[in-house]
């Protein structure tokens, strides 16, 4: 393979200008007036893996296109599956940005743009790695499929039934997903473990109308009062949440987990003056990395009530909400949980007004066995790849895709992360290290060869 | 007087009328937009207080003109300085309107426009009754000074320097306002006791972004759960509020005063039906129209945090805010309570975040001393006028000019509701009931003559 990949390296810019014509297309999968660009970065992806010699397909679902390719002529070698995404985050606020968030601009060794790490960036090292293989050899030496989606930001709708309808087509004996980050620069990595995750809207209902707060206050709930309170007990002054029986089935950190954690010698002080908060903080008797990673938590993610505007208004909302979320580790169930929780919210609204909780997603969380032989082909094509063996390490974030195709098709998933904690991703100026780019190539053609030995 | 009130009795088409003409007028003070319309407003108050042969000027100001009117003719009578207000509260929302806000429409015995019962009607009917007396008999009984402003609604940035500019012209025995209610229809009211208040605006500061809520949370600080612990804190499970020292100069109501509350047999279930609440809520140990009338309160105003908009994001937001205000009763002080709560709200905001407290403006509470023969003197007018002696009521609501009247002018307020509780002051479809109207008109001229045997 070696040769391949001296042919790959040869390539640099070819690569870069790929990814800068992907990058161009405005593809927002939010963005209703944007269905013609989402479908135009479908195309041209499969645009790119047909011409490489894959046999593709854009296949059509209620939402955006679902590009399929697959290259299966590898008699008796295993399959990999590869899945990513094309579709993009808005890219709002505009203002923050140092350019136009779809002209992607050369920073140094960055490429700056709207989806240049998530997920364009890293899906398109994946498939140039794969394709560069084709081209040079006419062959691979395993069988790979592509599924690459677009309609990730937005909650994949489509993605499961797809999965579920193309069982046969897309068995392989294990998946790849490179949507998540190195540990830090230098320090490639391999996520064994993602978050699960459930998401709550909670209303609160008080009077049937707004009132004056002198004339009322004191005398009738305000909803807004009762939501504080309510909300503000859901953790006590350690950090732990409140909700009877939230941490039942959370399977602590092992010592040796934990050994492991330390040794990664996280910069706790860098991550803290990068957010200019004045400490860290979270549940009393575990470390930052320990917190982020392997500990369940409960985020306010949005509240509303009342007067917002400018200046004073002495008003008594009739009505108060909240959005929370609740990031889950293994073995929470994400569907136990919201009973657990929405039960809990219940018993302690006040009987002076009314609660309504709707439930908006969830997703289990995900712990990839360790002792396998596709984790250990990837981290020797890793090493090759990048001069250095990766990390293992967890992520707090939900890839919900992971444990769908544990559920429907019954394969493990490798997580690759060829991004950096500071790309930005979902926020102004995302940006790709250049370099981790040619290296995810370059490491993709090793996997094969890696894998074509399992 | 007899005569008098006669004749104005038979006016009862012409005050109507007036008041029609007034109220057509969109003095909306807080629309700059409107700046000429909230002028014409008070010219016409002007006009017809000139018209009927008082002295009067309109005053600029920093913002909308002062309407002052004086006939002093009755040399050693007692002097009355009657305040009441031209501008109006903007009527938005306007879909919830019948007809147009300034299109006086008649339903059935109600006036119904903005302004209408606040706070064009009620001083209206005070202006009518004394010109009335005025154009009937040549002269007053007693010397009678009007101050009509046009910036009420927006907190009177102007009227305490106006007060203190002209404290010699102003100069009289005792103050009067029609700007409260009655205790319910055929129930008249003389209002002892207004609440005070210090409204605030909270702001909590996080890490420097908004953050990805898997990758961050429950490893920094969430300013919006910060928030709610801090807030959800400030009053008990029995509605006590928890602020030390809060309660401390609060004078607790008299066994006499509570049994006169008793008394009025006010109408609980009623309350609590028209606001369709499960039950009413509020401090243990006290009724509803203790806790309305003489018990301190805190309400929660306003709350925005992150994403409130349709469906889910996971977003650790950075910052998180809220509008609070407290009605505080005798003998709290604003300054002081305002300086103890932002206190207290620093000492408890956790370190890992920080907090800014904007005090946006107080009131002091106002209790009227009972023993007054000027009030006496209004109880008799207004036994003859509605032909039922007056209750003695509080508000929860703020004056803020009646502590200034007191502070610059040395002089006591009587507080007069000629509205109802349930005409909808500030909100859509607010009205008057014209029979009140009159009554008011006529109990004028009664007061004029009572007043000046005191």
């Amino acid at each position: 393979m070696k040769d391949v990949v001296d042919q790959l390296a040869s390539e640099k810019s070819e690569h870069v200008e790929k990814l800068i014509e992907w990058l161009k297309i405005p593809s927002v999968s939010t963005d209703s007036s944007l269905k013609g660009e989402v479908r135009r970065a479908g195309q041209w992806i499969e645009e790119e893996l047909s011409s490489a010699g894959f046999e593709t397909r854009l296949d059509d679902t209620d939402g955006h296109p679902i590009c399929l390719a697959q290259w299966t002529g590898a008699e008796g070698a295993p399959t990999l599956l590869i899945y990513g995404h094309y579709d993009v985050q808005p890219p709002e606020p505009l203002d923050l940005w140092r350019h136009g968030a779809f002209e992607p601009t050369l920073e140094g060794d960055d490429l700056v743009a709207r989806g240049a790490t998530d997920d364009k960036g890293q899906a398109l090292a994946l498939v140039r790695g794969v394709c560069g293989v084709l081209r040079s050899r006419g062959s691979l030496p395993i069988n790979v499929k592509f599924v690459i989606e677009g309609e990730e930001e937005i909650g994949s709708p489509n993605l499961t039934g797809y999965l579920e309808a193309h069982k046969d087509e897309l068995s392989a004996d294990v998946a790849l997903i490179a949507d998540c980050s190195q540990f830090g620069p230098g320090m490639p990595a391999i996520t064994v473990g993602l978050k699960g995750l459930v998401y709550l809207e909670i209303h609160l209902q008080g009077p049937n109308r707004d009132l004056h707060s002198g004339s009322f206050g004191g005398a009738v709930e305000n909803p807004a009062n009762a939501l504080t309170r309510i909300l503000g007990s859901l953790r006590d002054d350690k950090g732990h949440i409140t909700i009877p029986g939230f941490y039942e089935k959370v399977r602590d950190l092992t010592e040796e987990e934990r050994a492991a954690i330390r040794e990664l010698n996280f910069d706790e002080e860098g991550f803290r003056t990068d957010l200019e908060v004045p400490m860290v903080h979270g549940e009393e008797g575990y470390s930052t990395l320990e917190r982020k990673w392997a500990r369940p938590t409960l985020d306010i993610n949005g509240l509303l009530s009342g007067w917002t505007g400018e200046g004073a208004k002495t008003v008594l909302p009739a009505h108060a909400s909240a959005k929370m979320s609740m990031r889950l580790v293994p073995d929470q169930d994400p569907d136990e949980i919201a009973d657990l929780v929405v039960q809990h919210l219940k018993s302690i609204c006040p009987e002076t007004c009314s609660i309504d909780v709707h439930c908006h997603h969830g997703a289990k969380p995900v712990l990839v066995e360790q002792n396998s032989p596709w984790l250990d082909a990837t981290s020797r094509a890793i090493e090759k790849g990048f001069g250095k063996a990766p990390v293992m390490i967890r992520e707090g974030g939900s890839i919900p895709v992971v444990s769908d195709l544990k559920a429907t098709l019954g394969m493990d998933t490798i997580l690759l992360g060829l991004g950096l904690p500071d790309d930005n991703a979902h926020s102004p100026n995302e940006k790709f290290h250049l370099p981790d780019y040619q290296k995810g190539i370059e490491t993709m053609a090793w996997l094969l060869d890696e894998m074509a030995s399992v």
